[in-house]
């Protein structure tokens, strides 16, 4: 059969993904119609199939595929990835940071950061009971703000927080430059990155190194009544720090969108907290299309020999 | 007495708001060392009070000011200053747009429109509830944006809005050009610049053209479920039709900071509308320090014969 015999000519992509293989290998095939889209296991004797679309794998899934050149990982922050040993050294690892995925985190980053600083919710409580009564406004010139992380997210939130006059401060390993914020690299400088911090952000992803960076010592260095805002992974934070700072008044607010266990388990107290905000992991959601282009526009850089964006460091672990 | 001689030869300004007018002589003071301030009123044998500064004068006080050359608003928005028929024609009148009034209204109203945006509501009520509920979460890109009013105001808004990506339409007399938005001019294009908006945004000024300018006709051509952002006046709005339109669920929600009177009466129903948010003229506040670095350096402006900016229309009354 010519179609059979033309289609083992062609390279193979394998979604893997746990959802709903069939619809994402549709968009595939309409962006990719010289590839192969299969959504289900490869045999070993069929020939190599170079590419597999992954979020997180099931045990054996990935040693099983022949051939495989490339990971491309489903989400952006591929900590299960690497934790699961479940991809071979070899292999390069590319995260998915689609185009909407810097503009989702910063819409949802700067509404958080913008209603804290503009006292939405102290009006929220003052309409309740009837009471006209205006508080003192500052400006964004007036705050600030430190932003851990620096990468994809990280550095476009740091650029909406610039744009609306913020004093900006920006961490990361390297102390990437970011127009308009002040740079701190490494360890030894985030004291100094958080220091006197109104608004503390966390961006960073999750690693050895990053676990459990936003602890007692961190907070404390904030401003008092200063608002910390999670948007990277619930494994970054100490929260018994968090829950003791913000009970005692160090700091007024918490917005979380990510946990160490997700969904929140009901008896988390985090839930109930008068001073926490929980959002179901959505600050920046995936958005399929957009996921299936920039992962069909890496398949097609791979394929040219060119270098490709975002690629996972596996001994930073991010 | 020196001093006395001295003072006599400078040029005086008069501050004549009704707040704290000793406070704000000392800033002027210090920003105008050759300039004589008073804060009484000054009598007619006393010599020429070329500037005065004033926000709701009281009857007869400018009039009874000898030798007027230019009167500075102590506000953005002067319908106030112009109804009350105080200002003889041949006056020139400067609003004050400081600095930090852009600023302030476009954290304000960026805080409302990315709060309702990205749900932040609809979140604190599942957490109540203790829900894990993820909600299908749009990009900015995907929502359309109309702000009514180009000026110092909603020309910065509307650049805040193209930043983060909305599709953003810009409404003014002139059609004044904003990059990245749209532009519509005039009575005969403004059901063209909100059909169908996501978010509307009211920055108009306040004149016998704008009054009840946001009406059935217009809220019905906004898209089903939008939201109204109001950081203008009360009076641009017909508050029934704007009711009518949150009942009926075709209205979302409304942000109002401001209202057809201030505060806001306790018998009105806007307090308690579920679909309401009220807040206490607070979008953008006038800050003192800024207000009279403005002042002044329009005062240095006018004596080198400079072209003021924000002088006003009279004859289109803003
Ligand atoms: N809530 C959500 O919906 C959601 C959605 C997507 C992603 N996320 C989370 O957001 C995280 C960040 O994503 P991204 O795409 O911006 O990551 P990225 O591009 O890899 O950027 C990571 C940033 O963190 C810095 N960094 C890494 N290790 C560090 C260390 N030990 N000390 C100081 N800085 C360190 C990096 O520094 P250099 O610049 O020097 O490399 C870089 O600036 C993801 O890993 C994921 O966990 C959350
Ligand atoms: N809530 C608060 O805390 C607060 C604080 C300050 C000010 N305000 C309000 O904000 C208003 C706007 O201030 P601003 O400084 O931005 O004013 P502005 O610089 O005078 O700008 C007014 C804008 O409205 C447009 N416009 C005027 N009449 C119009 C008409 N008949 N049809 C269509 N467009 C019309 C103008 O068009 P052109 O560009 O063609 O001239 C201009 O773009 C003030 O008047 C005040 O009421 C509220």
């Amino acid at each position: 059969m010519r179609f059979t015999h033309h289609a083992a000519l062609m390279k193979r992509i394998f979604i893997a993904s746990r959802g709903n293989p069939e619809h994402m290998a549709c968009l595939f095939r309409e962006e990719l119609p010289n590839h192969d889209v299969i959504t289900e296991q490869p045999k070993k004797g069929e020939g190599p199939v170079p590419y597999i679309v992954v979020g997180r794998p099931l045990p054996g899934v990935i040693a099983a595929v022949p051939g495989l050149e490339l990971v491309l990982s489903l989400n952006a922050g591929i900590e299960h990835l690497l934790a699961s040993g479940e991809v071979p050294d070899h292999l390069p690892i590319v995260r998915l940071v689609d185009d909407g995925l810097a503009e989702g985190m910063s819409e949802w980053v700067l509404a958080q950061a913008l209603s804290w600083h503009r006292n939405l919710t102290v009006y929220q409580g003052l309409q309740a009971r009837g009471e006209w009564a205006p508080q003192p406004e500052k400006l964004a010139r007036e705050r600030r703000v430190t932003i851990l992380g620096a990468g994809a997210l990280g550095g476009a939130v740091t650029q909406h927080f610039v744009n609306f006059g913020f004093k900006t401060r920006s961490w990361s390993r390297s102390g990437r430059l970011i127009e308009g914020a002040q740079s701190f690299a490494g360890r030894e400088q985030l004291l100094d990155a958080v220091d006197g911090a109104d608004i503390l952000v966390n961006l960073l992803p999750m690693t050895l190194e990053t676990a459990d960076v936003v602890d007692a010592t961190v907070l404390r260095r904030l401003a008092r009544g200063a608002f910390f805002i999670n948007g990277a992974r619930g494994g970054h934070v100490v929260d018994a720090d968090l829950i003791a700072a913000l009970d005692d008044g160090h700091l007024s607010y918490a917005a979380l969108d990510v946990f160490r266990i997700e969904p929140l388990p009901a008896a988390d107290p985090l839930w109930k907290h008068p001073k926490v905000l929980v959002s179901p992991h959505v600050a920046a959601p995936t958005h399929a299309h957009a996921a299936v282009l920039e992962m069909a526009e890496n398949i097609r850089r791979f394929e040219r020999g060119e270098k490709l964006p975002h690629l996972v460091d596996r001994s930073l672990g991010y």
